[in-house]
């Protein structure tokens, strides 16, 4: 394969080669069981903790603590899990959420509680005005993604959390982080928030290590029973190896923040630019607008399957996605379908999600692209 | 530190360094999503999966498949929560078993479910006769510990499973065979287990990745929702570096399983001849006998407190503990009370765990062991 362009970085982040130097450079120091009673696992505890504190800097998080998981998957479920409910209780999602929100929000309803989706907007953002008309006094729990892994669509965290609180401050409020760490920064008290999801592997750490931070004073029912690790909240001989990988990266991204976003900005300018001025322009309808996320583009091209296109564009180089690979191998997509897009845009639907540490040919990316929709279209009028 | 020897293997060991190396010449082929719909995303399921068949063949667990998780306390947790239990069923567990287990499991009462714990013999091994009698009607699930992280004692699973299906085969069977893998042969077909926990970072392999073997036709619930990998039962981005790290390691120990027994072994029988012929013999009594795993040696000295006894000789760079790190922070031992020892022997007691990937300098270990043991001896009559 001569030109290789990895577009997925939305899907997962290619580890960055030197955070397995940082691993095995403290393989020693950091092996020590944190939870050992001798001053060897006070040491490797110690380097646990700091982890925690420098990632919790970035997130501004002073007014809560970070709880390491292993997957941003196993930080929603313990939300949905941990908070306490009880039947007849409403929790309100959006319909914008990733599947391991939105698969386990719902999965309440077996207790007895109601789980109900905040309509989108056009944009992708959530319908605020029908939030408002949702916030009974039933209302338990709210969780809205922060930016939208399918589009690139940023919710106003810090308005919605506030106009739940003004309905009811004792309404626990939750946000998916995932696409937002690294991306924009963050900060946790100015949003409001009381739980908040954060994951390693899209930001060029290792699998196997998450966070769910949870503001001071909430108290969790545990995800996990054993030995009482992370304040008896989850239970598991603390990965502290992947502690450091995951305080690493998330420094590196936040001390970038400025530049990779103006860098990302250009390119997403770029690309929409090369687009609409090509003769393709006709057949793409873009999903995320000016106000989204600049990392990630979803556009559709109604009546070309995107997974045709994904497959095609792989073979020239260029690895997209049909959108959340959680989601991916499902027909449709749930999130475009809220936005009020038909089938046929959804199911002809490409997600491309830039890297700045990967210097993307655009001229090439946008042939490819161009190459193969027209490819398609004709085979399309062919059997027309 | 001049000499410095870690006797702590049970609690966790030190990673290969060249599974670092291994995770870092994979980074590229390894680091895309396995549930990505393009052929990168197939070739990375692909090296997952291979890793999940080479760790199955450690296990000859072909009758079954090992789903992926993030920790051993994860795997006893799905057991646990997974397994289709109602009110007033029955759930028998070994007083011997990991924090893990035992907390996950008395969990269940919450649900109604009646837990009860199955004695242990003065060996450690559970009283399989008492079990004959607890197995009523009503038992619908058995977990018991292969080996005891606290004493090395190894119970007969294939005779205890067997024991169970006789009284119903439809009784679902866990063992929790952490401290097994790299230690015994495992032959999980033999065994006659439905589920069976096994880990990562207790065989030289990164924190982060573990598993759960799971026999054909078992029905669990899902341990995590979301984007439903693992066959729906753990939804997550799967770890597929963790992966290859865990199956080089479980192959390597599986390889070398022989040769380190032996000399395991002989180091064990080294440093129970050296105690007992030394002048600290009479005041040391070994909570692990011959019939146990070699790897642990579990020994009391009755009023000299373990964990002072830990700090001592941690200081001469001899590192033990007092038991199970996911216990050592709780006054003392839940699994040596449970074999009849008393509060002096339980409180007195530490845990000597080897590797056969350290040389061990039997002479100064034991010589420090003695020193302080009669250090504190001195101590003590000076106070009586």
């Amino acid at each position: 394969m001569d030109k290789f362009y990895y577009l997925d970085n939305a899907a997962t982040t290619q580890v960055f080669d030197e955070v397995y130097d940082l691993m095995r450079n403290n393989n020693i120091d950091s092996f020590y069981n944190p939870s050992a009673s001798y001053k060897l696992g006070n040491k490797s505890k110690k380097i646990l903790d700091e982890a925690r504190d420098n990632i919790n800097q970035v997130l501004h998080g002073d007014c809560g603590k970070l709880i390491f998981t292993s997957s941003a998957t196993e930080s929603n479920n313990a939300v949905f899990r941990g908070v306490h409910l009880r039947a007849g209780q409403v929790v309100l999602i959006s319909a914008g959420e990733h599947p391991a929100v939105y698969n386990s929000a719902h999965e309440l309803a077996k207790r007895g509680i109601i789980v109900k989706d905040i309509p989108l907007l056009k944009n992708g953002k959530i319908d605020i005005e029908k939030l408002k008309d949702m916030l009974t006094d039933e209302v338990a729990l709210v969780s809205v993604i922060h930016i939208s892994n399918e589009t690139g669509a940023i919710n106003d965290i810090k308005e919605i959390c506030k106009i739940v609180k003004q309905k009811n401050k004792d309404i626990i409020f939750h946000s998916d982080g995932v696409q937002a760490l690294g991306r924009i920064k963050i900060n946790l008290r100015d949003l409001g928030v009381d739980l908040y999801t954060i994951s390693a592997h899209k930001i060029y750490a290792p699998r196997g290590i998450a966070g769910l931070w949870i503001k001071n004073g909430l108290v969790l029912d545990p995800m996990l029973y054993g030995g009482g690790q992370e304040n008896g909240l989850r239970s598991s001989t603390e990965n502290v190896a992947g502690s450091l990988a995951f305080a690493y990266a998330a420094k590196k991204l936040n001390d970038e923040l400025d530049s990779n976003y103006k860098k990302i900005t250009n390119l997403k300018k770029e690309l929409i630019k090369k687009i609409n001025e090509s003769e393709i322009s006709d057949y793409i309808e873009f999903n995320s607008d000016e106000e989204c996320l600049p990392y990630i583009v979803s556009l559709s091209i109604p009546k070309i399957k995107g997974q045709v296109l994904v497959n095609a564009m792989e073979d020239d180089g260029v690895v997209v996605s049909t959108g959340s690979a959680c989601s991916s191998k499902k027909a449709g997509n749930r999130v475009l379908e809220a936005m009020g897009k038909t089938l046929d845009e959804t199911i002809g639907s490409i997600r491309i999600s830039f890297s700045p540490y990967i210097n993307y040919e655009l001229d090439y990316i946008v042939s490819v692209i161009i190459k193969n929709i027209l490819r398609f279209k004709k085979m399309q009028k062919l059997k027309d």
